[in-house]
C-alpha cells in the first residue's frame, strides 16, 4: 500500500479535495492518501515549495507527493514528475520544485507526457491523478514521461553569501500557524559560513545573538518557572532546517506571535552578520 | 472496502467530525473514509447540496455518502436514503438531495424506519452512522426503510427558461475558496435552450460574451506570458457542470475575486440573453 | 489495524499535521489515523482537555490518542501515557488529563522514559509517535515507562457545589464552531445534587428553567413550523455530558450565536440555584 500525500490551495470548504480523493481511489482503491496542506495562498508557489520541502523528509520511501497549486497546464509550465531518495513528486515545473533541487541531486527528472491518452475533458488534475496512480503501484516514470535534466529554477528561494563571507541575507518565505517566521536561511548554509565564529541575526530593530537547539532551550535556568518565559523571543533551526524566529509559547491571537510583534512579513529582509 | 464519505457543517476545530469518524469505525472497522467538506455554512442546505452534487460522480460505484447539515429528526424532515447508480446518499429530506434528483432518476428511496430499534439516547447522528456502515457493507436498503417514491423539491435550485427561449435566469448558489461565483445554470440546460446561437451572461453592470473550456484558455494568443492575464474575467462551466464566473488567478484576499470584483454575492441573479 | 488519533494546536495550513501522519506511517504503515481536532487553540491545555475528554468514548477499545497540546518536554511537565478502559492517552503532564482523571479510574499511568533511546535531535512529537506506535502495535507500557500513580490536577476543570447544596457553580470552558458555550457542569453532578428539585440556570441578565433532552425539543407543539423557533435560547446536556447553552440552529455569522447573543466568553460563571 502506497503513501500519496496532497498539497494544494484548494481549501477545505469546497467539494476539491474529496474529489480528488475519490478520483484518485476511483483509480487506485488501496491508495493511503494524507494531507498535507490545503490551505497554500492561492497560487502562491513559494509556500508551497516550503510546505513540502519541510514534510517530504517524514515519510516513507516510495511516498508520492502530488503538489496541486498553479497547476493548470499552459505554455510556460509543464507538468512534471522528480524522483528522489525513492520519493516522487508530481507538480507543474513553476518554481515549486526548485526548493528541493537546491538540496538534494534528483535521480531522474520527467515532462509527463500523457495527456492525449486520456479522454479528452480530463483536467491537468486528472493527470496528475493518473500518474499519482501509476507510480504508487509501482510503474516506471518512462511510461508516462519523457526524461529532462532540470527544473525551472526561481531564485528567490535562494539565501545570498556575501563576497566577503561576512554575511548571509536571506527573507522570510513563510509565515507559520503560530505566527512563527520562517526564512530561507538553512542550517547547511549557515554552518558553511559560520565556521564557529560569533554572530548576529539582524531583522527590522531587533536583532539576535543565539541560535537555540529547540524553543524550550529558552528556559536557560532553574530559577523561573517555564510561564516565566512566554513573549520571549528566540531563534532555532526549524525541524525542515530553515532559520526560524520565533516567540515562545506565542498566540496570535492573544500575546501576539514573531510576525507581529517584530514587524516581520512575507519577504521582508532578515540577515545574519558574523564577526571576525 | 467500502468509502464512506462525510459532508457536514460540523467544522473542523469540535471533537465532532473525530467523534463521527470513531463512531463509523466501532461498527466497521474496515470502513474507509473521505471527507467532502466539513465547512458547510452552517444549516444551509443549498450549499451541502451542491456541494454533494459536484462530488460524488468523483467516487466509485458503491460509495456512501453521509450528509450530516441539518439532520435533526423532525416532524418535518424525515430521514432518507437515496440509491442511485449505485451510490448511497443518507440524508435528512430537507431538499439537500432535490439537486441531485434534477440530475439523476434515483434507482430507490427509502425513509429510514430503524429509530426504535436503537438505543433510547441514540442521536440522529447515530441513525445515520448505523444505516451508512450498514449499505458500506452491502446491506440491503429494505432492511433500514420503507420505500418512498420522491424527496422534498426546493424550487431554489433551478434555472429558470424564459417562455420565449430567448433567456435563461439563474442565480448565484455558490462562492467557492477562490471567490468563484457558481450559478444554479447547467450545461445541459444552457445547451438546450442556446442551440447554437450567439449569447450574452449578463450579472450587475457587466457581461461575459463567451464560455471558455478551461480557465487557462483565457490567454489566448502566445503574445503575452500568462502572467498578463491575471485578473481578468472568465465563464466556463465547471467539473460538477454549472456556470461559474471566475477570475483568472484569483486570489481573495490579494488581487480579489469574482465575488469581491463583480459584486456577486449568494442569491444575486445571472441571465443568459440569447440572439436570434 | 489500530487506531491512533490525533488532537492538536498545529493547525491545517502548516506541513505539521502532514509531516506528524508521514512519522506514524514510516514506523507503523498499519496505523490508522484520525484527527480529532488541530484548531485547538494554541498552548490551550482547557481546550484541548474538553476536545478529547468530548471524543475518546466514540472510539473502540484499543484505541491511541495523541495530544500534541503544550509538549515540549521540560522540567514540569512529564511526558505520560494514561491507560483507561484499554484507551490510551498520550499528553504532557500539563494539566490536560485532569478532565478525564475526574471522570474516570485510570487502570494506569507512566512516565515515559525513552527519551536517551532515541535520537539525540529526536523531538517531543517523536517520542510521542514512537510511544503511539508502540502502543498500537500491541505493546506493554511498562516497557515505554515507569509507573506513577496520578496526573496533574487543574482545579479550573471543575464545577463547585454550594455547602449547603442548593447551587452549583461552573463556568465556560468551551465555545463550539455553531458558537454553543459548553460550560464545566456534568449531567452526573447536577443529577446528584438537583434530587429532582426544581431549578434555574443563571448566566449574567439570562436564565434558563429547562434542561432539554436534544435540540430539537425546542419546538414543544405541533402548532407552528419548525423554523419558527430558530433563535430561541435553550440548555441540554451535550454528548459529552457537559451542560450546554445553545440557540436553536445558530449561525455566528448571520443569526448570532449563544456566545454572541448571551454575551457568554470563555470562563464566565453559569450557576444552577435550586428551589426547596
Amino acid at each position: 500500500m502506497s503513501i500519496i500525500t496532497l498539497t494544494t490551495d484548494y481549501g477545505l470548504k469546497d467539494h476539491f479535495v474529496g474529489a480528488l480523493k475519490g478520483k484518485i481511489l476511483s483509480e487506485y482503491s488501496e491508495a493511503q492518501i494524507i494531507d498535507i496542506s490545503h490551505d497554500i495562498d492561492p497560487f502562491n508557489t513559494v509556500e508551497a515549495s516550503y510546505i513540502i520541502s519541510a514534510a517530504y523528509a517524514s515519510f516513507p520511501k516510495g511516498t508520492v507527493h502530488l503538489i496541486g497549486v498553479d497547476m493548470e497546464l499552459n505554455k510556460e509550465n509543464l507538468h512534471i514528475v522528480m524522483q528522489w531518495n525513492d520519493s516522487y513528486f508530481i507538480a507543474a515545473d513553476n518554481g515549486i520544485l526548485s526548493m528541493l533541487s537546491q538540496k538534494i541531486v534528483p535521480q531522474k527528472i520527467v515532462a509527463i507526457n500523457i495527456h492525449d491518452r486520456l479522454p479528452s475533458d480530463a483536467s491537468g488534475l486528472d493527470v496528475f491523478v493518473t500518474v499519482a496512480c501509476h507510480i504508487a503501484k509501482g510503474g516506471l516514470l518512462n511510461v508516462i514521461g519523457r526524461e529532462i535534466n532540470s527544473v525551472k529554477e526561481v531564485t528567490e528561494m535562494k539565501a545570498v553569501t556575501a563576497n566577503d563571507n561576512n554575511s548571509l541575507k536571506g527573507h522570510v518565505i513563510y509565515i507559520d500557524h503560530f505566527g512563527n517566521v520562517v526564512t530561507n536561511i538553512t542550517k547547511k548554509q549557515f554552518l558553511e559560513v559560520a565556521k564557529g565564529r560569533p554572530y548576529e541575526i539582524q531583522m527590522k530593530t531587533k536583532n539576535i545573538k543565539t541560535i537555540l537547539p529547540n524553543y524550550s532551550a529558552i528556559a536557560i535556568s532553574d530559577k523561573y518557572p517555564i510561564k516565566n518565559y512566554e513573549g520571549e523571543k528566540l531563534a532555532i533551526f526549524n525541524e525542515a532546517g530553515y532559520l526560524e524566529i520565533a516567540i515562545f509559547r506565542s498566540n496570535p491571537s492573544k500575546i501576539g506571535s514573531a510576525s507581529s510583534l517584530l514587524g516581520l512579513n512575507y519577504r521582508d529582509a532578515v540577515t545574519i552578520e558574523f564577526k571576525n
